[in-house]
């Protein structure tokens, strides 16, 4: 069974045994794993200390992924919520076991800086509101972790990269499939170049948007339709497993005239980028067409690729060496306790997070090029 | 991204809506879900009563999975721990906050009748130790849940059910893949008849067992090899899945000879099973091969299938309907936590588990059939 | 494309080149390939001696496989016909270019002696037939391919290797997955123990049988059911997987009561085998269930496995190390043309076949005692 | 075992049963079709007419596949060879029966148009010969059938198109994936709209070029570098899986400077395209890269897909509908035996070939184009 003799193995042993070839990981031979790990099972560390954290808009990521995944974090415990909806923020509370007295709401949200309890703030909020919460989030003296996009104009990110330094407080942004293993993996492929250099990467994102009166649909929520909002995955992917800035950018852009659901904001946007040493990268994102999701790595060699790629569960890592395929077995874990006990460490330890505020930017500048590619028909220079 | 509109969605609801093939549960479109849920969202209700649990033995089992659970279970809280190694059980106790006066060792075990925070004890230790410690713990007035094989011989199971029902105590064997969705959507397929009547079973379990000290190896604390262990999983789905008795068993059996791992347990027995209706099945279990992990039902108009099967985690469905083979996606759950729960609810409500002693007492005594005949080489009579 | 540089590449250096990781025979690499190949590429030999062959039986199989067959054959062409119905043998005769004097039916048969165009009888009736026009065969003084099961007694199989024998004539039985390279891979991979030795093999072959009025489900033309028809494969390729002969059988034996097409033969019969080795089989053969196609060898690493293990076409090859289940791509060849030039090589050569008249003796000795297994609900040794 | 019940078994009645989820067609269940089969065996009809082929370019394409290709053939023979290499010739001419009077070299090339014997020709030359021996071809009185590309400028295919016309021969572009059942289920999908409308067309065609001194590295032989070699297979692709033509293109090129295989033609070009409907296509072609071969079609709910999809064998087809993937099975067909008897029916009933001149026309004006784009920077309308 896929017992990992420990659940807090590091993903670097687990690699390295999957690239030896030696041990076993795998469902099949992970029970003769476990039954011969028995006499050197290392009993867990006691927990650490955790940061408290504030989640701001409790929608359906806060209520479906986030509040759920603190029951697995390590240094991180929710100890605040902020909602306009006071009925919905209490019974969380008393189901989180979050203390009444503190449930805000957007009125009294800055208030929380006389909040000790709260050592971290995470964003769930439409777009549009990234850049005032987190600015008045640091402005309470609070860290603050932002989901994607971070804002809606480069601009905004600027300003929010600027309050946080003002502020001394840390700033991240929720590129949550940075601190899962299986997009790790898709960059550790990438750097050793273990099946050649990477030269061709492909991704594909999107999904078919329901209900067209959701904050989505609204530019002005939203700041944009599809690349805003899931496309960005794939660019940033393009980014990460390159390691390299795009350089040129081109788009076509699509929206199904009269359908109410794209009336504000884009359904479907096809991107190109170039990178400087030569890495092309086909993007795919949409809001009304559903592809697999999947980020693929093309080499002289064969590829790799994660189909689905950025899920919240269920990730699969396939890897083609020319001649045969094989599917790469990484244990999952959850992605939002990752990503929140990466931040809580880097508060810790005073270090600055795998994906900051720049980070969120250099997205905002890409997409704002691709938006201007797709409407002007020219490639955009970086 | 596989966002279920709320991760309590019942599997019933959701196995209706894979049915009816109209929503769409899948990596590829749950996103669409997600945003069209998000007006509906369901905020999840305040944590019910939790029961407390005292966990008997911390091997690999009890420390990397069961341990763990408790995060993700609704009804159950673990308080208390017994174990013959008072270091690993300080260090445990302090990871998950139980009372160091909650921890006991083999000698004051008994004593636990004292404690009223104890409502439930779950025995996670050698085989031969099941019968003991699952008798003192409902004499001390507790609730059992007792790993599989429930003992090692028939007359030990009866006595355990004996003890618990004389204590008026809730009895229940860990028939985990019972508690998870995807062996749960096996035996609707079976029942419902969806592409015909079940004709065949095949259940393939077993992995390369390590160290030949482990006491799995040994035959006065497992009670027998790889059937005890690991084919117990083939042999209880066969059972399952049929939802019938078997009536007749033959077995072959084999261990390489001067291997030290099969000194005193079986390597490979392989083994057929009848079933009353006429359902026939073949089953693999051993401990020096490795099969995938893989249940497989077939009729006359296709298959269907766990591989793995019997994992604690990537379970995977698939449905072979003639021309074409479909994966079925269910959103995954922690088992132990599904079983442990079901236990709470069970005493919570004063119902009979669905895998009470009596299950476990069934498979004994098939296990026991299938030894005899491999060694007398006849077909045994149920 | 999977444009093999040359189709006559040989198996051994195709499976080298897999082997070593090198080259890249799959579809992704081969344009690669082809394209480099250009300088080196190697024009084929012209055609060679072609013997002729007589075709006994024109049912489905001659019809849709055999007859069509000979386009892809380097040693073989297609001269006679044999076939109680003139008006299809004469349509054949025209589409494939049989000189209507070469046609001959069941009465005389045997003046086929006198056509001296005649060199190999390929005998495709029923089981019951087998025998008989074997026999006639050999006694004309002809070569004879029979297809499998080679007859429908142990006493049968003697005749007819004694008649071939007094007659001076090659006997071969048309085991065709022996000489197609799928199944050639899974052999080599067990000899070569490449992922460790085989410990347990598994394979299941069936489907759902239609009209009851035909030959199949008639004992007096079939000998017996799903066993002698479509079971023989999965213990064919349990003997060949092995390397070596069973010394024990258990058996299993199930048809429904009142179905019409059960009337006469069995409908699933399951067995295991028992190997000298160690090496133990479960086999699935069934007439009333629709598995997978699937031959699977178990090694204390992994296994490996064809799915569909016997289909005429498709067949696809699969590698399980523990952690990596990679597929293996081999350029698939018309496995009858292999197997009758197989023959009019031996012929040729003088040389005994790879699966002589012998080697469907022993299966059917197998098959006898499968079906006495399953009758007295003993193991039956070898 | 994949025994269609007759292998000239139309593609329509086949794929009707597929879709209508009743019959089996598939690998484990098409020995009972087989089986039920019997009764109803059609005898096939004797060979019609055949038209007698000239190959002109003896090169590995030709060798490996073309010449083979005529023995599951139903409407063409080969019958004439065009090579600079006598000795290769005469020993093709010996292997397949042609008469040693009927090989031409290119200097006596036209004088074919003597010989009664020949009625199509067909092209196999580099692409840049491409013109100059296909309007010799039908200047000799000869219907052609040319090699993709079609030529190696806009003016060049006009020229060809011209001469086919003024001479009354018909012409024909290879485009052979249109001749298989395969890419032919994916149009017809794409018209059913079964699982919706096409929105988005993602191509992926490459492989690692070899040898920098091979014709396909020389701009003067090949007219250009991958695009006109492999990505034309994804540029087609997208044109027909949509049913309309691009009005406008994107494109990004990349060659590795200092690779001496990309000194005078590009190593990846990938490019964007919109059709008039709104559906938008991104594609991949490379000669230094090695991505799947796949060709995708998204729609809203889901997407059905080739991979491999341009390969000469092992086509595979998977449909997905949200929730659940499925494979298509769909007997695989000679590609090349299609294509040739495609052209000699329209040859003999006088009839427009379904990828006339025009059709390669259509690819080299977008093709042009979508260099251009990569040159400019600039969106080229069409």
């Amino acid at each position: 069974m896929t017992n990992f003799a420990e659940k807090s193995i590091t993903r670097r042993g687990f690699l390295t045994k999957v690239g030896g070839g030696i041990a076993a990981a795998s469902a099949a031979a992970a029970f003769a794993k476990s039954a011969g790990a028995l006499e050197q099972l290392r009993v867990p560390d006691p927990p650490g200390r955790k940061l408290g954290w504030a989640i701001v808009g409790l929608g359906s990521l806060a209520i479906n992924q986030i509040l759920p995944a603190f029951a697995a974090s390590e240094k991180s415990k929710v100890v605040a919520l902020v909602s306009g909806h006071p009925d919905k923020a209490n019974k969380l509370a008393l189901r989180y076991g979050v203390n009444p007295k503190n449930i805000y709401n957007y009125e009294n949200y800055d208030t929380i800086r006389d909040n000790p309890e709260v050592d971290v703030i995470y964003i769930v909020l439409p777009n549009s509101m990234h850049a005032e919460y987190t600015i008045r989030g640091v402005q309470a003296g609070k860290h603050v972790l932002c989901e994607k996009p971070m804002a809606v104009s480069v601009a905004e990110c600027q300003q929010m990269i600027d309050a946080a330094a003002k502020a001394n407080r840390k700033l991240m942004i929720a590129y949550r499939c940075r601190y899962e293993p299986f997009n790790q993996e898709m960059i550790r492929m990438a750097r050793s170049q273990e099946i050649g250099p990477v030269r061709i990467i492909q991704t594909e994102v999107g999904f078919n948007i329901g209900d067209p009166s959701q904050w989505r649909c609204k530019k002005a929520l939203a700041g944009g339709g599809s690349l805003m909002d899931i496309g960005i995955y794939g660019l940033n992917a393009a980014r990460y497993i390159s390691g390299e800035e795009p350089v040129e950018v081109n788009a076509m852009m699509f929206s199904t005239p009269g359908d109410p659901r794209f009336a504000e904001v884009e359904e479907t946007i096809n991107f190109q980028l170039r990178f400087p040493s030569g890495v092309l990268a086909n993007g795919i994102s949409s809001y009304g067409a559903s592809p697999r999701s999947h980020f693929q790595a093309i080499t002289p060699r064969g590829f790799f690729e994660l189909q689905p790629a950025n899920n919240y569960t269920g990730l699969r890592m396939y890897v083609n060496r020319g001649n045969i395929s094989e599917e790469v077995m990484i244990e999952p874990v959850d992605h939002f306790a990752k990503e929140m006990d990466h931040m809580s460490g880097c508060v810790m330890e005073n270090k600055t997070p795998l994906t900051p505020g720049e980070e969120g930017l250099r997205d905002l500048k890409i997409m704002t090029a691709i938006y201007q590619a797709a409407q002007s028909g020219a490639t955009i220079k970086l």
